[in-house]
């Protein structure tokens, strides 16, 4: 089969592999009908991300249909339709059984970084039970993809974590594709104001067209000004850094109104400072998660009642043969406006 | 000054009563712009709320401008602009220390019950700093009547109570005005689907346009076995009881998925039975509650920033001379239509 | 092997049975140490628990060694010593993934109910990685088997459920085993106030010695001015159900505080009365549960570091070949005093 | 009337100074009988409290009784033994609706900080209905003045915003008064270990006699280390920093769990470190707050039923006249062995 593999810093290669085997009586094999990339994968490349051995085939997102199951699998059969989370999870280690997939004692963040992912023909999933969920009739497959890793990310670690309320007061740092899922998900909770914070003026303007009600295209200090402005000088409930530099993350514990979260959502490779001078008696909360993806039963409700459309993340659609191409479109978003690249390997089922 | 008072069961008399006067550092005198008519004044009327002595002003309801404050009063002052919560609180005693204003030591509900209310120029609102809310610069003051009661009590009592999630699954049984406002104030949360139960079709009819996934046209037992159809045998996450007779509670209590919440908003006269036999395994929580009011500054947040409209809930407008056909209207909701009706007392400032 | 058989209605039979048999690659055999009898073995002979087939082998409690597992078992292996829940949970279903074990779609109340249980040499466990727990070295294994059920139920249906909070006043309607599991957990929070309430003058000394801060003998109306007078007119804060008949819940909720909780413990097989019109304006919480164990893991720990003891709950301890015995002693506990009692098959491993 | 008077950074001035006089409707007058010296009045000594103003007089903590209240203070009246709040609260603004009263509109920590303190024998409280609380008859006074600051200081920024629960494993960095008041309520939730963690051998040893299960001599580095070992590799579910200065804040965040929670005590004056490239995926939760005092009232339900007994606090006594030795045993902790010390003015009535 063909599978993107990652062979040290620089760019992946498509080329063939074996197809996957079952390993153990709890995986399954899937085939795979549509993955997309993410920021992490183009860390993977720069070699940010050590624990990822060249020979891996990359990619953690995607749906498929069911080829082969373990003896111990009974949630799935060959034929299911079915959506892979990000995170694979035992679902009976002490972390699993709080809920806390992303630390799973024989799992967590597998596919694509220590095992071999997505983006190729066929994937195994260890875990199976607890690690893919069923596709409902009916649904917009390829828009499900956006449910493996963006749109858990943004809800968990943004919107839950972050405790949005209806009447709220949300920024949102960053309007990338991750920003975008926090700003989808925070108006599951009706916030009264959603500031989207960006230097890229695209970026903004697709934030009005998803639903944020004020824009501020700035960094810094100009950006803190500007934030505080528009909430009278006090702030805001909640502050979703969706970056991952230590500016970023900065700025939202400049701009958090005593009581209020920041939510950690970017993936950081340094250090940040905490003025615990000013914020010790502010009454503040901060929070940082990696995703768990506990939360897909209740965005696959969310998407079938319509309360939530994630093919408005979609931008650009390739196949696998051109990976090479989607991964250079999203590689330079600022120049090609991708969000979300979809990636269908040829002669897969519709 | 102009009042509608209760002279014992029957129709109540609009009269000249004399004007409020201060009787406590901490009380104010509103002029009322805007007041409604709420359910509880019919159950006054045909004398089932013995604690409502005749010659009471009725009404618990409305906005207007303050005319006066006591020495006491900081944070309001004559000519402001302000919305009266049916709810009185003293906001020091261990009740509203914890935000239980219903259950204030020396408030609580007293307006229109146990001293003078709202349907009148004036009223004097004890307690004044916590039991009156400023209205924000270009309200549409007229639809924030809707706050003083109604869609406090349908957020609170029905949908924080009823723990609504995203993509959870609610039904709300009764269709009137307060089961509207549960219904308009669930979607902060963005349920999946929204089962609205009634004999009406008209009122149904109204909740498909206030954002009801489905509705069911019936009682007992055929709505029970309805509501089951629709969630696959499994019950409702939230089961919200919106009109206060024992057959409805009942309902929602066999209506409830295992780890469901059935949240009481209807006023009851009677008892229900709970059939413990099949409910003490099935992991539900039933709550009751007494509108605090609590939620008044989000809801005008809320308002402010257009995530609801409280508006589209009036659909009659008279002048407090013609309050007895405002009573009429109301009263006979069934013939009429009517969900809130809106009472301005002539020459009211606009 | 011997097991403790149910017969249909009447006393059970011990008996020779054969060894369990692995049926599935998650199941586990575990050879029983220590097993005991709950007050739900009891309403099976009489009879009053449809669901259970005469044939079945009773009892849902245990400790013992894993013996066997299947080839899908990751966390157990022959010679663990382990914990048995009376809850089999199979993890990976909708409910397990929300912590609600009690409701697995392939699980629940199992053991001595629709499968052979515990009161046996020898016991299948189906779904073992998430249905057993390991003992930690050192423990006091017989006094872990109040792990099973009993400490679990008292503290996720009765404390947990009904909220206790440092300085919280506390009444527990009940002193039999599980009142008594509901006063020993209630401690963790430290609240100011546990009164218990039962007309065995034994048991309310036990409870005393147990931790309870007043104690009140009486039934019905008496035991409401009791508890009202001990409180200041205001009722308790948190209200626990330990009994299962419709006067004690009733009680319940006529001694709860506005603002409180009722958390029914108790097996009920009939309908109770719900004084809505009292109540509905009371802001009051009713939970009912079965009881999940998803607690045992800190349980084990309050255990091991002494915040707890359970060994305090055993009374009584007999052979298997003595069962007879035993169930003659807990079911006479108004004579016998007894409270647990613990079984254990000849030649048991120390 | 005798007062001390803080003159800028130096030694602070014990003169007479004018009785403090009503100056809203909302105040009252208290007579102090006992008071205490804090932490933080020896940071404005050392200058580091740039808006306390020379001339202000110092404290923030104290019982007293009631000499005189305004018109609209309606829930005390001249004799009523009161416990003193640190923090005033005004009970209408936004803030004190939400019980965050450190940040109330017109109050928070006004007492010897922006005007006049306790340590005098007169005291003017405003906003008196909700700053001060009634002290139940029999109550051991002078113990209460541990609930005017510390006490609320360690439960409601340690042990509530870190979220300690029955079983868990806290680390308390920091065994001074703050951090062993963190300890004695962190026992409210019965947690399986507390690792208190400090460099000096005598507090420690204090700490073993207040709870703790097992202590950590040692900073930086080995602390971590050691605090690692104790917990298998793990880390403790609770970190509470209560020192204040960056390497501790630091420490705490090198031996969080996987989801646990660093909740800061501590009043810092700089910056500290925040490792975002380990902690961004590490699902865990940095708490700040200023003590709101919310908790009184369940303190002192605490104290009065005998869960906490604050009077083990108090180390050393002395007078009003005598308060510059108080100061000096106090500031001088290593030497003295000080925790907190307690100051009688001379006639005060018993």
């Amino acid at each position: 089969m063909q599978a993107l593999v990652y062979e040290g810093p620089g760019r992946p290669i498509l080329k063939d592999k074996p197809m996957p085997q079952l390993a153990a009586p709890s995986d399954a094999i899937i085939r795979i009908t549509h993955t997309t990339i993410c920021g992490t994968d183009l860390h993977i490349l720069k070699g940010d991300v050590a624990d990822c051995l060249p020979g891996t085939t990359l990619g953690h997102e995607g749906v498929g249909i069911v080829e082969q199951v373990g003896d111990a699998v009974r949630n799935f059969r060959a034929g299911d339709h079915v959506l892979i989370s990000c995170i694979t999870s035992c679902g009976t280690c002490e972390n699993c059984r709080k809920g806390m997939y992303s630390h799973c004692a024989s799992g967590g963040w597998l596919l694509g970084h220590r095992i071999d992912g997505t983006q190729a023909e066929y994937v195994r999933i260890p875990h199976a039970d607890t690690s893919l969920h069923h596709i409902p009739d009916g649904a917009h497959e390829e828009a499900l993809v956006m449910l493996s890793d963006i749109l858990p990310t943004g809800f968990e670690c943004g919107v839950l974590n972050g405790k949005i309320q209806p009447g709220g007061t949300v920024a949102i740092v960053g309007a990338g594709p991750i920003g975008l899922a926090a700003l989808m998900t925070a108006q599951f909770f009706a916030p009264a104001d959603i500031i989207m914070v960006d230097v890229d003026e695209h970026r903004l303007a697709v934030s009005r067209r998803f639903g944020a009600t004020h824009t501020v295209r700035a960094v810094g200090r100009a950006a803190e000004m500007a934030v505080l402005e528009l909430t009278g000088g006090r702030g805001v409930d909640t502050a979703i850094e969706a970056v991952g530099i230590a500016a970023t993350f900065e700025l939202c514990t400049a701009i958090i109104a005593a009581g209020g979260t920041v939510a950690n959502v970017g993936v950081h490779g340094g250090k940040a400072e905490l003025d615990l001078a000013r914020l010790w008696s502010h009454n503040i909360t901060i929070t940082t998660r990696l995703v768990d993806t506990a939360v897909i039963p209740q965005l696959l409700k969310a998407v079938q009642s319509k309360r939530i459309d994630p093919s408005t993340l979609i931008t650009h659609r390739y196949t696998l043969e051109e990976i090479g191409d989607a991964y250079a479109t999203f590689g330079d978003a600022a120049r090609t406006g991708a969000l979300k690249v979809i990636i269908t390997p040829q002669g897969a089922p519709a």
